[in-house]
């Protein structure tokens, strides 16, 4: 049996993209993988990096190749992925299959739902840098890391030759539902980020870049701002598609930091870093 | 004309004062480093990595080498830098130096004053673990990483040659008053541990050891709670010595994550990723 998967195309060609490609092809793939990017230079930098066969930049070329392609992979922000799901729905062929790389999961699950019903499986990678772009792309991006799947309905043929290409890249994939993957996200991915946004702004507003900025930070502060280069388009979306969950980590953290403020000079203190250290061996891989 | 630095004593064989022995060793210094620590395991453990010639275990041995030095490093946390310099002041000779490796200045330069004016030079090296120990200490720990000294009175001959082989070792060395050191430390260090604890405490509470937890979290929350794993016997101290511009960061702190939480539908919330990506571009080395 020839396999199901020989044309893809890849929606987005930054970094994730771009990595995807690149992982794809360095772990065996034979076929052909057309790319899409807004960004002319992002979708040239991926064609020289050998992560995709092909460039589709016109309109036409577009059409083709999504008709042609077996799977699609939207690699943009989440409010892009959405509209291209209404972009594609009228234009899907029965055989083909939809997925995406997107941050926040229920809104894209219930978009599809309507608009694709039984050919999309929503996805997330949870790899990636802090600036983003193919430029910085490598085929060893997904190696070791979760990428996790809300899947809509029971797997199809081509599903599951999708979800071993992602095992093959050296993913490790694991089911969750929508809501639920939206929640865990908001603490474990958007709470950090925007903890780390909050504090490198200000930083910056109390410090600008007074000499004693570089003389100073080590690499603590180096850590807990890294995620502070974190492009807002990205973040806007996942905001905005997952603001009740990352609301409510935000004010959970708020209150916690007073309570550790009002604290300083007591025992509890001590409890709140017997915490943080046992948190610290359970989260340890 | 021969150093005037050849005994050393070594108060705290942590990771700090191992990795100090180590370092002044490997970067040529020829004289005796006799450890002082209450626990007997790091003292061994720094006497088989070579980073101190001798161990004083008993009363009688540490107030001999203690007589005999010519520096004495304190390298244990803030409040037991105080005990000892109590417990010093009444046995020092007047070509002794004492200097220290805490976290706060301000306190230490205050008692410095009245217990040992002009023989002491409180000092802060910027670099460390999350976790600590004799075991985890390396010749390179102070590498590129910044020393700051807060210095109470013009530079004495021997603590000129003292500077020099902090500098030697790898570090690089700022003068700064106490008092703006504990600010800035506030900002820049002490900030980040307490944010790291209360997220990763927040953390622990809300997922303990579910299973979700390894399968979701990545580099980043890695990042965002490594300090999670700092030992509360050291930043207790710090807590206590700098209570008040701890509590000023934290409360600043607070209020920038609620105005995220109540901007993340708004175009203020670019604004915030605006700055950070500012903060991080000033920031890195």
């Amino acid at each position: 049996m020839p396999p199901l998967i020989q044309r893809i195309v890849l929606v987005g060609t930054g970094l994730i993209g771009t990595s995807l490609g690149l992982a794809l092809y360095a772990n065996g793939f034979a076929g052909g993988i057309t790319g899409i990017d807004q960004s002319r230079d992002e979708g040239l930098e991926a064609l020289r990096l050998h992560s995709v066969s092909s460039l589709a930049t016109d309109e036409t070329r577009q059409r083709a190749a999504l008709h042609e392609a077996d799977v699609i992979v939207l690699a943009v922000p989440v409010l892009a992925i959405l509209d291209w799901m209404a972009r594609l729905a009228p234009l899907l062929r029965p055989h083909q299959l939809v997925t995406d790389v997107g941050s926040t999961k229920l809104a894209i699950a219930s978009a599809a739902q309507r608009l694709c019903p039984g050919q999309f499986l929503p996805g997330h990678p949870m790899a990636g840098k802090e600036a983003g772009g193919a430029a910085l792309a490598e085929a060893t991006l997904f190696k070791g890391a979760p990428w996790l799947y809300t899947p809509l309905h029971a797997t199809t043929s081509i599903e599951a030759e999708w979800r071993e290409w992602t095992e093959r890249i050296g993913a490790h994939t694991s089911d969750v539902a929508p809501a639920r993957h939206d929640e865990l996200c908001a603490w474990l991915s958007h709470l950090p980020q925007f903890v780390s946004t909050a504090l490198s702004a200000l930083l910056e507003d109390t410090f600008g870049d007074a000499p004693e900025l570089r003389a100073i930070g080590g690499r603590a502060l180096r850590e807990m701002t890294r995620l502070g280069s974190s492009p807002f388009s990205m973040w806007r979306d996942v905001a905005h598609t997952n603001e009740t969950a990352v609301a409510a980590t935000l004010l959970a953290l708020e209150q916690r930091l007073s309570h550790v403020r009002e604290n300083l000079h007591t025992p509890e203190l001590r409890e709140e870093f017997r915490l943080a250290n046992r948190f610290r061996k359970h989260s340890s891989p």
